[in-house]
């Protein structure tokens, strides 16, 4: 450690016994691929850089005051109270620096993914370095006073985060949640041939599940028309108060895990500063030249193939260059050093000395001059303008955003000539539709799932676009397996891959989409929250551009999930989601084809949210012709008068309905209330925009309080049938004032049901809804009480039906459906 | 194909061209190890078996009458609806049934984990060969009669499921949801060091997140104290229409994937099936006798070491045994054999033909006699009794339950003189309290988490258990590391694993804890969902013995996340718990210690049930002495009576609290109010058991309407504080009738906040909820709106002395906390 001699002399240096260990992260560098590239003038060089990139995180971490040390240091020169993390800082900032020699000597076009999780001040140092950071925010300029903010601003109240927030230049990955950064850098390349992605992964994320099988991208990565990732994984060695699985496995194991992810790994470990800038030059020479190397052979040719993608894993100590012991106790390359390394420095004065000597044994009187600008000669060594990693427009996706080009959703209608008169699959005409946009935008639109496409019947998509596979092909995969070295449909069993992916295509400035099953989504619960909130805090920062929206299809819903049983019965995803930002989310339940393909041609022209799409892909009633379901949707809820009656006065009951399944029975319980009780006035209300149900002030689609009357009444009995679990619609609704809501939903009851027999175990049912209408309208009296009687039994024997038989829903569907009766 | 001779001739079998691919699943077999350990006649009972479990699967995805084909297939035989799943059944019976030689040879404990989705049939097939499925469902018995049952009532409706879901004897994991076989393949085998299970791991599945990092357990497992697993992967080469990645890297990447994960892969590959036989009957005999001799030499040393323990890699072709080809398509080898294989055999006369012809080339009529007995010959290949996978009591985890041995938790006491008056880290005492646990349990017990424990507080149980760890060790461990070779505390940086070896040692009769971070809990939403059913379902199956109740302690919350920031606020996991069943989840916010104490008590000794804790890690007030936190806890809600201010009459305003930062604000505001405006009468209600709230007909725990009303009053305003999301509150609320409720709680906003500014923009500090009260009360009229003004104020001048000063909580909570004047 270059610094070392300057230290003050509580520190211990131990001198660690190679023998003993069976890995080490201490001494002159090791590397796979050796050489030295550097003259000794710029080892001097990277080292001073290295060292003002150190010297600016531990100043964000300890100080408000004195940024550059031209007085001896006070304790009242530091933070009250101590934030931010200090254990991956100097390894990233490595990492970061020797990128930029390279986007330099080949003119990259490069990002940086930072995926350890508070790894912020070694990002915002290099932003701050690199001048991009007093562009973006002037008061914190390249100057004693802007430094000082910049310091003091950090993991303060009102300040910015200790994580690569959307506040960050450069950054499209927070990290606060571990695990994606893989997936998200991956998604930034893909349609992107000249970008190279650098990606740091921690080894503590790389523990995490979406982490271990992110690696498997490769296999979807084609390199003529795709970009190339550089993975480092970063052997930290420790996590808060672990060590870390990776950093303590063989070489063998470690080197053969990374062939077996299909890469060629090139190590780079040590802690002796000066070769280790020589062995990280060379390696990542050998590196970007191989990616090059690849990418010429794949685009020359016009032949892909998957190359061995080098990958480097990079071992240096945990706080590398903190002190090796404080007070007796391990600090660099041990977990002490995660977190704050002097955390008494606030209060104890042998602290506040050692915290002293270790920032001036960076020497930043040599570093920076005397208003605070940094060396000319370091400047010289970052890229400049848009080549700055943390300012490359690609990381800020908006401002490269296309319009996606979407035909008119129009022409796909399904043809509906009267409400509920036609039994057809919505999925059909709406995979027509996203057929067309993935043509007309071959490398701006890329569709996401894991392998359920087919299965959520959309599979026309494949006419226009093959599933991206780069590799092993075996001869059945001619037999209609649509795969294809170049596609624009990304499948792979990891829904947390999928998701990755789609969020890195899109905060790059692309558009996508994603299908799933319903039952599975709760996977991805955590990853989109915090996209939702990645988004939430961009709506915060005034040079954020907003990105496409992120909009996924639920299907395979769990009122269809026919035999499937229990475990694939969850409706949830909407309260999850619910609880996000009425900023961002926004949720729609299209009630049949015509309403799916209106809803999704708004999701994909909208930007900045999170679109939840919620249509089962199984044969379906159709009720709204084009011009309906463009005007229902518009609304986004309204009276179906060719459903209801109630001739313009006031109903005797609202039967309400959100979700296609609970709209189908909702309204076959109105044709039943109607064939049997034909003097009942009922209005026939149906939601698709969720959110329409909240009030105006908790949701821009909210309604007012006077539009809630106008179609719920002033007092008149509501029975709202709900596609997922009923409390939602209570919690939506609950200031309305209005005639008594009961809402009927899915409840979790441990069994395998058909669909009938699932709805009516959960009051559902077109019986059990007409029941409970008829429970609710007292005047009824005693005919509804003789209607109520043959409505259980028609229940029962419905039931009994389908237990004898085990019959197709489809035909249950026809079965008790009384289609000529119950419309107009 | 040993029946192919018989086969109809509508069926091609290419001759598969070997050269022409990579990686082929078809031929002799082809093995790591070679040898012939079985007699031709051994080949021969082997195969029938097979063909008998395979003839099984069959019957169940097609017939509902003619089990035996002793008539003619006909159409009416066959199920209307066509449901399950027939891709990986053969390659499951294969390991199943080899793997009972191993057991009959070696009288091994073992019992099998069916990772693939929907392998059901495969693993009903066995229990009913075995008998055991007879012995559970007398109905479904061993003859003609009882098969026909058991071919009727799989996948229909009021049958059993298609995963092997808890009515499945011998199962403790169903596998609807795919990932975390191997983790619950873990979870059993820890102190259990007689037991060897055997995991099945889909290539599907292993693409998943969960289950690419939880191959990392064998770094935590102790070849001494612990049992063995045998994973294998099972090389099916196609998902639901979708090639797996695992099945299309070459032989060199796949053998260096494993022994990079650890491991000593053992391949079996190919389709003939009595060289197959041989090859897997070699393969298990080399697996078995490494796993026994690494265990021997461990327990014979007394010295633990990582072995690379063996796995297996089986590639056979999806839906192995099936025609080649179907009119002219793939379906042996291709992802048509997913799911059913001739879906058109209810109404197609060809493929009904088909049908007929495959069946009966597993020749029934040479398997089972005229009464469908099994011949004894075959019977006598499985193991017996309790050796039998199926009946293995460890698959039925209750009936092997040990009581836990708790500690009287009264003695962890914090001393609390008088509400209020204390500042104590509650996690301090709780933590001596599991401490004791895990030395009271020393095999029985273990604690999971995801590298939080020490920063969750509870560093203090490493004084009773270290932390597992059999990976390489660093000097620097020595150092307050607390690792061992043993232990009985799991940290792994991913939820889903341990999640998934706290649900298997759990499910095989053990007891555990769980605990979190709070904003990434969501990571593992979907597991703990899958969990709640599992276990709602086991409550409808007869036979199955309680087994420990899953326990989540959340914490590092949300509004203690200090400058952690926006990513690290998300107190959402209680709406996806609260949506599963009410005989299953229970949800508590102790708050104060020994509340949480008391909470936590309850959960150890509860079973079948799925607890979740939230308490805070950092230091809060403590209110109530051990006696009144008991009886508090009891009764799950009440009325705090120091605090309150209405001496038995009715009050003007009911404020109450939900959580411990909620009743601390709660708290202060009514302080506040008694301070300035003394005539006022308060009531304050703290609620600990959530689900309180609900109506008694909704969950067990709910109250009646008169008990609510004697709480919350018939009239008067409730301000409610609440931890989470405020809309849970109204959604477990909304039927009751009282006074007007207004709930305050956290909502998304993107900034990074000190404890106290968070709450201001929530609305949820000391000064909103005393200006909040205000509003609520008309009769205050000129002296409350003074009032309002001054609590403006301090509530201004407390965020600006944040904002300056970057204040540490605590100290925040003294500086504005007015003891001494609120308390009685």
């Amino acid at each position: 450690m270059a610094a070392a001699a300057e230290k003050p002399p509580t520190m211990e240096r131990t001198t660690r016994d190679m023998e003993k260990l069976s890995i080490s992260a201490y001494g002159k560098a090791r590397s796979t691929v050796t050489g030295t590239p550097l003259s000794p003038d710029e080892v001097q060089k990277y080292t001073e850089y290295f060292h003002a990139s150190l010297y600016l995180c531990m100043g964000m971490i300890f100080l408000r005051e004195n940024p550059l040390l031209r007085e001896p240091l006070m304790h009242d020169h530091l933070k009250k109270r101590l934030l931010g993390h200090w254990g991956s800082d100097a390894g990233q900032i490595f990492i970061y620096m020797h990128m930029n020699r390279l986007i330099k000597k080949h003119d990259l076009n490069s990002i940086y993914i930072s995926g350890p999780g508070h790894g912020a001040p070694a990002v915002l140092s290099q932003a701050y370095l690199e001048g991009t950071y007093s562009e973006v925010y002037p008061h914190k300029s390249e100057d004693v006073e802007g430094m000082r903010l910049f310091f003091k601003e950090f993991s303060f109240p009102g300040g910015i985060g200790s994580h690569a927030t959307p506040e960050t230049p450069g950054s499209i990955h927070e990290g606060g949640e571990l695990g994606y950064s893989l997936s998200h850098a991956f998604g930034t390349v893909f349609d992107n041939p000249d970008l190279i992605t650098l990606c740091v992964v921690g080894d503590g994320e790389a523990e995490t599940g979406p982490l271990a099988t992110s690696w498997h991208s490769n296999k979807f990565l084609n390199p003529i028309t795709d970009g190339a990732v550089l993975p480092v994984l970063h052997l930290n060695g420790y996590k808060i108060n672990n060590p870390t699985v990776l950093a303590r496995i063989s070489h063998e194991e470690l080197e053969a895990l990374f062939i077996g992810y299909g890469y060629t790994p090139y190590f780079v470990e040590g802690s002796d500063v000066p070769s280790m800038h020589q062995a990280m030059a060379h390696t990542m020479d050998v590196c970007i030249n191989e990616i090059r190397r690849f990418q010429k052979q794949a685009r020359d040719s016009g032949q892909t193939f998957r190359p061995r993608w080098p990958m480097i894993v990079l071992r240096t100590p945990k706080g590398w260059t903190a002190p090796r012991k404080v007070e007796g106790h391990y600090l660099e390359g041990f977990w002490r050093a995660h977190q704050i390394p002097l955390p008494q420095a606030t209060q104890d004065a042998t602290q506040l000395k050692i915290l002293e000597g270790w920032m001036r044994s960076y020497q930043p009187d040599k570093l920076w001059d005397g208003n605070g600008a940094l060396r000319v000669d370091l400047k010289a060594l970052a890229p400049t303008g848009n080549r700055r990693m943390s300012a490359n427009p690609i990381a800020n996706g908006g401002l490269l955003r296309k319009k996606l080009n979407v035909p008119d959703f129009q022409q796909y209608e399904v043809e509906v000539k009267k409400g509920g008169g036609t039994i057809f699959p919505s999925m059909k005409n709406f995979g027509r539709f996203l057929r067309d946009i993935i043509k007309e935008n071959p490398h701006n639109f890329r569709v996401f799932g894991p392998d359920e496409t087919e299965s959520n019947k959309l599979g026309v998509i494949y006419e226009a676009a093959k599933k991206a596979w780069n590799a092993d092909y075996f001869e059945e995969d001619a037999d209609g397996g649509n795969l294809a070295l170049e596609g624009q449909v990304m499948e792979i069993l990891s829904e947390h891959t999928c998701e990755g992916w789609l969020e890195g295509y899109i905060l790059s400035g692309r558009h996508g989409f994603l299908n799933s099953y319903e039952p599975f989504i709760h996977v991805i619960d955590s990853m989109v929250s915090q996209h939702c909130k990645w988004l939430e805090k961009c709506l915060e920062v005034d040079w954020r551009v907003p990105v496409a929206s992120l909009n996924i299809l639920i299907t395979a819903t769990v009122w269809r999930q026919d035999h499937n049983g229990f475990t694939h019965q969850d409706p949830g995803f909407l309260d999850v989601v619910a609880n996000k930002s009425p900023e961002i989310v926004r949720i729609y339940l299209p009630p049949d084809g015509n309403c799916l393909l209106s809803v999704m041609d708004h999701c994909f022209r909208s930007s900045n949210y999170v679109n939840i799409v919620v249509a089962d892909k199984q044969e379906h009633l159709q009720y709204l012709s084009m011009e309906d379901a463009v005007a229902h949707c518009t609304k986004g809820i309204g009276i179906w008068d060719w459903a209801s009656k109630d001739a313009g006065v006031e109903p005797d009951i609202v039967m309400a309905s959100c979700g296609d399944v609970a709209t189908m029975e909702s309204l076959a319980a109105t044709a039943l209330l109607r064939q049997h009780i034909p003097e009942l006035r009922i209005r026939f209300v149906n939601v698709v925009d969720l959110f329409k149900l909240t009030p105006r002030w908790a949701h821009k689609h909210g309604m007012n309080d006077w539009e809630w009357r106008a179609i719920f009444t002033e007092d008149k009995p509501v029975l709202f049938n709900f596609h997922s679990y009923p409390w939602l619609i209570h919690r939506l609704a609950y200031k309305r004032k209005g005639g008594p809501l009961t809402v009927r939903g899915y409840k979790e009851k441990g069994n395998i049901d058909t669909p009938l027999e699932l709805a009516i175990r959960n009051g559902t049912d077109r019986f059990s809804l007409a029941i409970d209408a008829i429970d609710r309208i007292a005047s009824l009296g005693n005919k509804g009480a003789a209607v109520r009687e043959r409505l259980l039994n028609q229940r029962i024997s419905a039931v009994n039906y389908a237990f004898r038989e085990g019959m197709d829903p489809e035909e249950l569907t026809k079965w008790v459906w009384p289609f000529e009766d119950g419309n107009k």
